[in-house]
């Protein structure tokens, strides 16, 4: 017997890895103009500033920085990760606990860990976040999509879908969500905090592009709203500071951490205790509003760059209109298929996501999801301008 | 309803987190002397390298560095490892591929995710790594001990149980195995690898001693005997560099190597590529193997200083004679039970870890894990006196 007869479990039954992986694959040849990925931009990365931390942070307390640590925590971490999460996310850090998680995509998979048996429910947005869904059916739970509006998931399809399917977990990302880059009103926060109290539904708040506000009011998180202990929030510092250090948080009730800790224990033993350092110190050396001040500014002229190109695209019959993130989604006339354009697209130097990867029942071919923080200006010009010959 | 009324998933049913974290935290008290964890010894931590490596990459490489990566690898490190693997443990990199992981303990997990439906059977030493059998428990897999000799796992015992329960995997640390020391004969290796291919069985090569090595000769790996391509290699820069920065890999045929990688974009998307590029650096920089020997030294006398000390202790009936690795394992006199007897030594100023955490199906009370790699030589001294008088 050899390694092809290997018999690998259910969980992967119909899975074959991340659609839009074969996408990027594309984006690596020369001259590509991407709007596919969801990449800061290279000059939002502070690499000296890092460089500069890592340093300071291993000379005063790299023994320890090396050797193993906590599954729950970097100390100097969950000190700054405690005080910023009361202070800037609305958290009571008296009633909850913060879990540094390897990105927030381990946030998720940890989650889904603690609470998912094959066959249980999540409600998610529908469209939402590809890299998530994934996670969902490795731990195979049925996907109940619920209507997106303007200002976020539809409250009454919401309230509907939780009495019809007696959901684990409703999945949310409330701000410049992923792919749409819609947003949740202030009401329909605290009703999503309501109803997880009142069905006893755990609700994950994904909230990785809080800071990227580049117009409008700061709303506060629906974790903020949280009485019961039933609203789990996710933050990353992936957006904000670097993707590649892989540094996420996750704040949840003491009984469901505990959880998510035993789950991290067998994931990966603990987060990198460098990476916990270095965005320890990025923050408490008050590096972190600045630099986020500065990339606001880049990526504000970015998106509006992008919607005015999208205008002159007859192609395009709607397009949201975002306070923030790193997406804009748009539909194409009916009947264009986005998923068989893209191959076209590509040819002509620029590439896409199309938006039927992120529905959980597949359909909506039209769609498709646009990012403007990895080009600059004149290249989303130019690339909007191939997009229009494309299509 | 509030978080008590949360329903957790059933893979948590009986369990509760490592048995070991509990002792762990007895370690903080002041002037406490540890036998209990598998740390390496602080002097070992090369942290002002691993700051000059860091500032090198950094500035090298920054920008690449801090953005998002592929699941697959950092690309320098793949180089690196490639020839790592084919050189320095005979993996034949022709035919199978290498992919970076968040410590080795993420290297379990993701096997166990290609691999493990609830019910399947995972044969594992007896004793063998608590954490790794906390791991294969959430994966809900039913563990077949099969019985450890001198010269590792017994291999009539092996192939009857491979023949009664029709495993999915066999999980084996063959170099200083944790927690007993001890080291799988060459004949066994190669028949550890030929019964994998007769009966169609993934086995699961752990190594992260390897290099840990104070006497006697290298052995070759399972995985150097590997022609069906069934064996997957694990390694770890926990021992070797640090524990903190998280790195290890895994070696393995193509197919399965896929399935990792797809379970690895939910479970964290990549390893941080700072790690990444530190341990590639180290590497290639040619400062791993003159650190390996320096650290070698050192480890070699606080074996021998332990392994005196003990003899001194009548209540010991045997010990493991180890030629590597971090811990011996050690049997008190009938009826005595190391894990009410823990509590004493604590009280007299010196921590180990129960044997019978270590066996799949508990039972061997007298036994006990004792580590030599934390304490320095006078302190493994003064704690065998502290252990003598308690005992």
């Amino acid at each position: 017997m050899n390694a092809q007869s290997i018999q690998y479990a259910d969980r992967f039954n119909g899975l074959s890895g991340s659609a839009i992986r074969e996408i990027f694959k594309l984006l690596a040849r020369p001259g590509m103009i991407s709007f596919a990925g969801g990449n800061p931009s290279m000059s939002a990365l502070p690499d000296e500033e890092v460089s500069e931390v890592a340093q300071k942070v291993l000379k005063e307390d790299g023994k320890r920085i090396l050797q193993y640590g906590a599954t729950e925590g970097y100390p100097p971490f969950l000190e700054v990760m405690r005080d910023y999460l009361q202070r800037h996310f609305g958290v009571d850090m008296t009633k909850n606990g913060v879990l540094p998680t390897t990105g927030s995509t381990q946030g998720m998979n940890l989650l889904c860990s603690a609470l998912i048996n094959p066959g249980d429910r999540i409600i998610v947005e529908d469209p939402t976040f590809l890299g998530n869904m994934q996670c969902m059916r490795l731990y195979q739970a049925e996907l109940v999509p619920v209507r997106s509006d303007e200002d976020g998931m539809n409250m009454e399809d919401l309230e509907e879908q939780i009495q019809r399917t007696h959901p684990k977990m409703i999945y949310t990302i409330p701000t410049f969500q992923n792919p749409t880059g819609r947003t949740m009103s202030l009401e329909k926060r605290k009703k999503v905090a309501a109803l997880a109290e009142q069905y006893g539904v755990v609700v994950a708040e994904d909230d990785p592009y809080h800071d990227l506000r580049y117009f409008g009011r700061e709303l506060p998180t629906i974790k903020s709203f949280d009485q019961a202990g039933l609203v789990v929030f996710l933050g990353s510092f992936s957006k904000v500071i670097s993707p590649g250090l892989r540094v996420g948080f996750l704040a949840a009730d003491e009984g469901l951490l505990r959880k998510c800790v035993i789950a991290k224990q067998s994931s990966d033993l603990h987060t990198a205790l460098l990476n916990q350092a270095i965005c320890a110190e990025y923050i408490s050396s008050g590096r972190l509003e600045p630099h986020i001040a500065a990339i606001c500014q880049s990526y504000k002229s970015q998106l509006e760059t992008m919607l005015r190109g999208i205008e002159d695209i007859d192609a395009f019959t709607w397009v949201t209109r975002p306070e923030g993130g790193l997406f804009i989604f748009a539909a194409l006339q009916e009947g264009m298929d986005a998923l068989k354009l893209l191959p076209r697209a590509v040819d002509a130097g620029v590439a896409y996501v199309p938006g039927t990867h992120f529905y959980a029942g597949g359909g909506h071919e039209n769609t498709l999801r646009l990012n403007f923080s990895m080009a600059t200006e004149d290249k989303i010009k130019e690339g909007l301008r191939l997009l229009k010959t494309a299509l």
